[in-house]
Formats: structure tokens, sequence, C-alpha cells
């Protein structure tokens, strides 16, 4: 999320190769030069892809080692750099992958701010090409975006606050999270404060969390509280 | 929806093919001879496919005009009819349609109740093969199904009573309209009460509908309340 205040990231960690091999991998990765550079890079599809990519946003792209978001000028070409090593990777996968029918593709959002230069965010497809987020559409969404979305839609302010947009994150993944068993805690919450260059609070939420129980619980209470207090249809009269 | 006391058919009426070519076609199709069976048949997909199957559902299959819903003897046959004329329509076309890299794979839903036998709610797969609905998933989606999930994950119970499953039903489709522009008002909504064989209440909403706005209204200020009650993280109290 890009807020007037900062960016707001967030992740669930859950990865599977079909519903018989599930597990737990970081879907949020923090490039960060305390006072010069934070750059968040969250990532969704084919984990080998993912890992991949980043390792070399990480270690420096191959065939050219001194490129890596740590030596990136800009926002905008640490976009540009992830659709890079997306490309390359997805390109020297796929002959492979398709053999077996399967999909390598995937994408990433990547946020941050290097000193003396704006906030931004950005959103990496598949194919490596990307969007900004903008006043008109502050936030981004990778990977099973759907069930989050409506939260986002009637709660998003660019205004808010940044513990309240950490807030409207945590209820957004925790629908995403009871509709698909392929989205689980641990959550992983980043928030960052504009103009600071370095990571303002960074929370992993356990699927025990008492925060993430007290908000999913409330919510649900509430939701069907407020559905109850909801009129009938008129037009159901005669039958109800 | 399938209820304890009846079941509650809902759909948008939007079809486009691509922003440019919008338009308004009914999705729900009512086949009844009231006192002795209601048959609904919901639809998603490719339109030329949907009012193919939904013509030789009403007037008989091509090769065998005897059968159609009017005839069919059990809902079980009556899901599989649907089934087999998609197949039939889907094979024809899908020759043609892939020299246009178009799509023509649709879906539906089938419900209702046959005089003497119980009543019964399907989903027929673009693949002609269906499920039911049962006790521990009492309702059924097809099309944009994501937006709208959680809603029904949160209230819907199959004890509740009729009009507030189609109050729960028009909450979700709302939702739906809110996030994905494919779907839009009028909303269609059946309500069938159990061992009629018959329509209880038949209702279309337009897009200035007063009882749908204020749903929508309502539903939306008490989404906005209740996330403001949500207590913020405490971990954030450093920044906040």
């Amino acid at each position: 999320m890009m807020l007037d205040d900062g960016l707001v990231f967030a992740g669930d960690s859950r990865t599977n190769a079909g519903v018989d091999s599930i597990s737990t991998y970081r879907k949020l990765h923090i490039f960060e030069n305390p006072g010069e550079r934070l750059i968040v890079v969250l990532s969704a599809g084919n984990l080998a892809t993912t890992q991949s990519v980043v390792s070399q946003l990480d270690e420096g792209l191959e065939g050219a080692p001194e490129e890596s978001l740590f030596s990136v000028e800009t926002m905008y070409g640490a976009a540009k750099m992830t659709g890079k090593a997306l490309r390359e990777v997805t390109a020297a996968d796929s002959p492979y992958a398709l053999t077996q029918d399967a999909d390598v593709s995937a994408s990433f959002i990547v946020g941050g701010q290097i000193k003396g230069r704006r906030m931004r965010l950005f959103q990496i497809y598949s194919a490596g090409n990307f969007i900004e987020a903008t006043e008109d559409t502050p936030y981004l969404q990778i990977g099973e975006t759907k069930y989050g979305k409506p939260i986002l839609e009637r709660v998003m302010d660019k205004k808010m606050g940044l513990m309240d947009a950490a807030k409207c994150a945590i209820v957004s993944l925790d629908s995403t999270i009871r509709s698909n068993i392929s989205v689980a805690p641990p959550l992983d919450i980043l928030v960052y404060r504009k103009d600071t260059c370095r990571v303002a609070v960074y929370q992993r939420l356990a699927d025990e969390d008492r925060y993430l129980n007290l908000i999913s619980n409330q919510w649900g209470e509430g939701l069907r509280r407020l559905y109850e207090e909801l009129p009938n249809p008129t037009w159901g009269d005669e039958i109800s």
C-alpha cells in the first residue's frame, strides 16, 4: 500500500506444490542499508523462480554481478532489474518446465525509497513489465488477490495512518486465508515511514498470534452482526 | 444456496466480449410447471454457448427433442441433461472458436425440485461433469466467484431464513460488482420454498434499485465502522 505517510507491505508464507506438498517460505524480502535505502520485494508464483530472482537481486544479476538492489540507483531501476532477472530465470527454466507441464511464472511487488529520491511502489508482471501505484490506485496485489480485494476497495485510503493500513492489510489477508488453503500464516508485515530509508516495523504473525486471532474473530463476529442489521427485502414479505 | 427451507438463486446480468462490448443478458432461467416442478438454471461463461444450451434445455435436446427440463424425471437427470447439452455445444463450437483463439466454455448451476422428489442443487463444470451441494457446503458459485466468497463463508448458514439468504446473496454480489466491472446489475433473485414446486419470489433489482443501494451503502459504511473499531496492533506503538 502506498500511503501519504509511507508504505505498508504484507504477505503470507504458504507455498504449495499441490495440496500434498505444503511448506512455509517467506515471501517478503528486505534489502536495507539503513538510512540510505530500503527496498522491499514481495513474491508470488513458482518458488524456484522467485527464490532464484531474489538471490540475484541480493547477490547481483547473473552476468552482471555489480547489479543488485543494494547498488541500484533508483526505485524505477529496482523495478526494471526485478523484471530483467525474472525474464532471464523464466526464459532459462520454461523449456524444461514445459515438458513437465509445470508453470514457472512469478510476479513481484517492489517498493521502497532510496535517499534523496521519492518513495515508489511497483508491481512486476510475469512477463517482466511493470506498473506503478498511483494516487488513484494506491495499493497493489499479487498472487491470490480477489478474496481480499473487497475490503481494500471499501476501506483503504492513502491518507490513513501507517498502523491503520497495516490493520487493513491483515484483515484483507485474513479474508483470503479463510477462503483459500494455499494462503496461510505466518504473515509478514513491514511498515515503512516516508523519508527514513529504514524499516519502521517488521512483524511476523504466527498462526496462533493473539492479535491475528483477535482481528479475525472480531471481524467475523462484526460482519455477522452487520449483516443481521441489514434490512431484509420487503418484496419477500409474503413468504417470510 | 441450499437451505433447510428452500433454495435461493442469484445472478447478475452483465455479459461482455471485451470492455468495449458490454450488454445485459439474463443469466437466471426458470423452467416451471407450477406445483409439479421448478428448475432454475444459472449460467456463466460464453454467451453463445449458454444461450444454445438453455435453448435446448427449453425446447428439447438436438437429436432428442423429447428431452427437456420440462420432461426430465429427476433433478439428477436435469443436471446430467445440462452437462450433455453443454458437451455437445462446446464440442461443436470449439474447433471453430480455437481458430479465433476464443473461449467457448461455460458452466451452470441447476437446482430445484420435482413433485414427490427431494430438492437438489448442482454445479455443472465446463467439462459437463457435475457436483452437488451438501450439508457441509450448502452454496455453489459459478463465474466470478472469489470477491463474493468471504461473506458467504462468514455469514451463510443453511438454517437461515429464505429472505435472510436472499439478503446474503445480494451482499455477496454487491461485493463482486464493486471489484469487477464485468459483473453488474440488474440482479435476478429467485427464492424457492421447499416442497412447493413453484417460484415463491422472483425479483429483478435494477441499477438504481432502492433496496440494492440501501444494502450497498449500509454495508459499505458498516464495514468501515467495523474496521475502525478493530484495535490497531500494539507492535506499532513506537511509530504511530
